[in-house]
């Protein structure tokens, strides 16, 4: 017999582990830092913040705000300023993703990383490079972001998220390690 | 004329966003509390460790650790004790998701919440349910981690995820709010 509630409870086609274009994209993303100057459409750009949103969130409060930075002057600012995300410089968007800490003062960061992981994600899918550039828990970095978008007190940068279509072939990396896993103890 | 390089770099079938399957899974995910007996195969279990450690981190430290829990008392003992993750009783499985502070001290709570973003989604892809489930940042749902576990000093939980086939039909959240998005100022 075949047990046709589970086949037809089932989600198609990505429930087949063999074919889990899901589960390869997860697989597949690379942090990208070299850009060419290609367009990104305004479309994938909502696609991106659709992503973002879709995440989960402490009790529901959706604490994010995102910053959608398309103007080139701005991107050579914030790259040279900020060390750690120099590839702004050459990046065709950027997405800065924050917290407003009214909402969310103990899991703000928490709720935004997964959306962070969310557009990372759905920019892989579509082609695109991006990768997390940090801003929370460094001081130096919230100042600067702070000094450039003037955000209120109750709203903290989490990351910078330079987006362009990779200039280069980038491969991911293997990080699976069977070490890291414990079973019903530690 | 077509831009045949560009034809050429981009990657079938998910950059098409008509029909991303990637974009449409991260939409679909939800928060799932219910679950039926059916087991989950050790072959999928892997799989979601590998989601996870896919994940980005700080300075790639990668400072997670899982604990996948299958045994049906300490589920059940979870369940009683983690208020906020009472469905744990119903679980097929569930997997801890903590950090080594040694490895990451300012950052492997985001870390370790992007790859438990990586796996609520490789969840979803294969037809499972799941749900972020906070111990971190709070002191008492840590401390019955850390006593049923017996964690090192070094290792703090994160998240819990219960995992088992959904019962009943849930839908996902439309959580796209464009009173969100701000566009190169605040």
């Amino acid at each position: 017999m075949v047990p046709v509630f589970f086949v037809l409870s089932c989600k198609e086609p990505v429930k087949d582990m063999k074919n889990n274009t899901v589960l390869e994209n997860i697989l597949e993303r690379k942090s990208v830092r070299d850009y060419t100057d290609r367009e990104i459409s305004p479309e994938i750009m909502d696609n991106l913040l659709k992503a973002g949103m879709a995440a989960p969130s402490s009790r529901d409060r959706r604490p994010w705000q995102f910053i959608v930075v398309t103007d080139k002057t701005l991107l050579q600012t914030m790259g040279e300023r900020l060390k750690t995300a120099s590839c702004l410089k050459k990046a065709n968007k950027a997405i800065v993703v924050c917290g407003d800490i009214n909402l969310s003062d103990n899991c703000w960061f928490l709720d935004c990383s997964a959306a962070t992981q969310n557009i990372l994600l759905a920019a892989e899918s579509m082609g695109l490079g991006a990768v997390w550039t940090a801003v929370y828990p460094y001081e130096d970095r919230s100042s600067i972001i702070d000094d450039i978008f003037k955000l209120p007190d109750n709203i903290k940068a989490l990351t910078v998220i330079p987006l362009g279509y990779p200039a280069g072939k980038y491969e991911p990396k293997n990080k699976f390690d069977a070490q890291k896993i414990h079973y019903d103890r530690w």
